[in-house]
């Protein structure tokens, strides 16, 4: 692949994609289509076939795409024919929600430690991690080498962990928290605000 | 305001611009402008000066934004200057975590009820909700009037509750179950799938 910039909003939607193709696995399939694929999607057909050939010739004129070869590819692409051990940052609710998720098995991430600052809560179990004092997390983070975190600590907490994770050479976090982080220009962040989806709906009601 | 139809996108961003505002507020503060919303963000002023504009006149050349105000008009955009009642389906991990989230609050937002469908839970308690039988969605969402729910059920059970709740007149839904929904026209969706933003981010790395 030369160094062509592919924009993000294409990039954003290969997981997408690959969690159909995947999902197809799952029932036994081998075969599909782009308009197949965007009828589970609500995207269009045109759009899928577009956004696969940025990049490369993934299925045949006629005979569609092989689900198998395609989810494959599109693993490649996303850097997650590979497991990507994550540091979950707060013990609460929500990062012991996280760190319990089932969900990430097969789809390239795994929940590797959990760190928390409540001394009530460091040393107890969250499904099969022994919460660790958030003190350490620089120098447990730079030792594992991890590269991937998630935030789930409160609001106020949430700009001095990133500001810890980034120099512990964290380069993605997905944050919870509800509050926008700064970040050197190297490290990506993405948010989840449950509030956010919400109100993006109730516009429209 | 005429009927004038506003990209999705630019609707999506209104909850982020508001989150920052009342961030402002906290902070005590009053006057902002379009730089200053766009540092904090990442958001070119340009950008947020033109989608602002779309919805009418909220800030005059030089002396910027009362930040009031300006949340105040977002919030009747949004139609949040209420508080909108939600259902959770599904008392597990996350959908226990979100019952017991603390970020609704003056968000325009409240968890209302909680149901699921395993005897083991009904009836005991998850924050201030008594878990109610899945059985009794349907009945209950529609006597209660709710129009907004969120489904943390497991992937196989997601499409199903779907149905149900759109069968009792939900008409906006948030889905933390990792599968693609099919609803009528008339419903919202949105998404939350930690993989799918972990996912995102690997692409870059």
């Amino acid at each position: 692949m030369p160094d062509k910039v592919i924009p993000d909003i294409v990039v954003g939607r290969l997981p997408i994609y690959l969690r159909a193709l995947q999902r197809m696995l799952a029932e036994n399939r081998h075969v599909t289509s782009s308009q197949e694929l965007g009828e589970r999607l609500g995207i269009s057909a045109a759009q899928i076939r577009k956004d696969l050939s940025q990049f490369g010739e993934f299925g045949k004129q006629g005979t569609g795409y092989s689900i198998d070869y395609l989810a494959e590819q599109i693993r490649q692409i996303l850097h997650i024919d590979r497991v990507w051990d994550i540091a979950v940052v707060g013990a609460g609710d929500i990062g012991s929600a996280v760190a319990r998720y089932q969900g990430f098995a097969n789809r390239g991430m795994q929940v590797a430690m959990i760190f928390d600052n409540d001394p009530a809560k460091i040393g107890t179990q969250v499904g099969s991690f022994t919460v660790q004092d958030t003190a350490d997390l620089e120098s447990t983070i730079k030792r594992a080498g991890i590269k991937v975190a998630m935030i789930a600590t409160p609001s106020e907490k949430a700009q001095e962990v990133s500001d810890q994770l980034i120099a512990a050479g964290v380069k993605a976090i997905l944050n919870y928290a509800p509050i926008n982080l700064n970040v050197t220009e190297d490290v990506r962040v993405q948010y989840i605000d449950p509030v956010i989806h919400l109100q993006r709906m109730t516009y429209y009601l």
